[in-house]
């Protein structure tokens, strides 16, 4: 490949950067942030090689371009660049919601004679930033591509290889089974996280061990990014904290009735599936 | 010191032994679990110097016994091992509550001429067994202790020494506080860990990132231990899972009608706490 460009320098993006170049995946990589300060940071960690915060025509050189702008920016972003790339170019993106995204993005690139396949490589951080950039973040991890009715064999083939060549294990979901299933795996660990440290009397909270820390660290993740995803994921979300409560509901009223018994079931039930997840 | 014994060789009881021994905190270590290849391999991994199932006439010797064996279990463990000790001795333990045992077992030693400070250390793990032993566990960590009307200030600062030569940050607190404290700050996370991946679509577990793995990892813990502090502690959790549940409705509530502005605001608030935290 030629150009990379990346749209948007925070940890994602800036990591994907890290990533494809320390696997020489590009000649050029180009970057894109509105922040200017982001910009220049992203350069002189030698991220990329040129950045600024307007879309440029330099990126008609680019064969693939990455958009790692939050969920609520992604489609915006999609309808600037597409006028600026030259046809059969990639773009592929970094979000953790699809169904609203991938449908209008591939439609609205297809149009243009450019693909859109949309992927969200579970990888993220509570931190932010491309400070925090690891060429290592993809590595092992699943990144989930969403392909729609607009795309073509050989374009998912196509970004399949782009994520794969960052580490990247590839799986193919549709953009709504995508959405079903990380309301439960990813937004709905969020909001209980934010949910549990949020009752924490504060006098108690310094009373705590690594228990508390681990189940409410994603609580310190970006409030406007997770707004965004909860929202745009809301119906989704919602019936998977249905799911949740029902769960808990059995819990706590083996707990008011002391049964022991259906307490250890419901235990040793949790614990068999958590040891499918490995540490 | 002369002679430390401990009682009940599992993860904890085993990080007693080799904490002591790599501070050389005694001269010999004496080891109890009701398990012969527990105690066996206990004095393979050269944590104790004896080992065996039963309570011994050697047990006269020590001058600190720790009790480790599971929250359900220290009562009747306390009254096997007081008629053994010398008088002076002192008793500690390690269970995760507190108000039922410390009352009681505070009172029994006092009988003999012995002490009971009930000792909460907060460094447990999903882990368990002595295999997993680590002579760093307490180090830097929290751990709780808790005096009755029982201790003498002479004795409460014998165990306060105990566990601080062990690594331990001691922090007193009353039984009764710190059991409403750690409803929310362990049985809490624990039971919400157990709840949200006994919720999630087996199909989809796959399909899941660090964050799902960190917030669920404590429910991976020993069902029977758990399913005893929570029936213990059985009062203080349901009034914090009646605050979780609180909170949680405010951030579902938010969500069901759309109101981001309200759910940015509960999501900072749940990461300005946890920032405090630390990572």
């Amino acid at each position: 490949m030629h150009t990379l460009a990346i749209v948007g320098l925070g940890l994602l993006g800036g990591s994907v950067a890290a990533a494809a170049r320390s696997r020489r995946l590009a000649a050029r990589y180009l970057g894109y942030d509105r922040d200017p300060q982001v910009c220049a940071l992203a350069q002189r960690l030698g991220l990329v090689d040129a950045a600024g915060p307007d879309l440029t025509a330099a990126l008609g050189a680019a064969e693939v371009v990455v958009i790692c702008t939050p969920v609520a920016s992604v489609v915006a972003t999609v309808e600037r660049v597409l006028p600026l790339l030259a046809p059969g170019s990639l773009i592929t993106d970094t979000a953790s919601t699809k169904s609203s995204i991938a449908a209008t993005a591939s439609r609205l690139a297809a149009a243009r004679g450019c693909a859109f396949v949309g992927a969200h490589p579970l990888a993220g951080s509570q931190q932010s930033g491309c400070l925090h950039a690891r060429a290592d973040l993809f590595a092992g991890r699943l990144t989930v591509l969403t392909p729609t009715a607009d795309n073509t064999p050989a374009q998912i083939e196509r970004a399949s290889a782009f994520w794969q060549s960052l580490g990247a294990q590839v799986r193919p979901m549709s953009p709504e089974d995508h959405d079903r299933a990380l309301a439960f795996t990813s937004h709905l660990p969020h909001l209980l996280a934010s949910a549990l440290i949020g009752c924490i009397p504060l006098e108690w909270l310094g009373v705590s061990g690594p228990g508390l820390r681990d189940t409410t660290r994603i609580a310190a993740s970006q409030p406007t990014l997770w707004a965004d995803i909860f929202l745009d994921n809301r119906l989704a979300l919602m019936l998977a904290v249905d799911a949740f409560r029902h769960r808990l509901d059995h819990l706590t009223s083996s707990l008011a009735a002391a049964d022991r018994e259906r307490l250890l079931h419901l235990l040793q039930e949790g614990k068999d599936v958590r040891d499918q997840l490995g540490s």
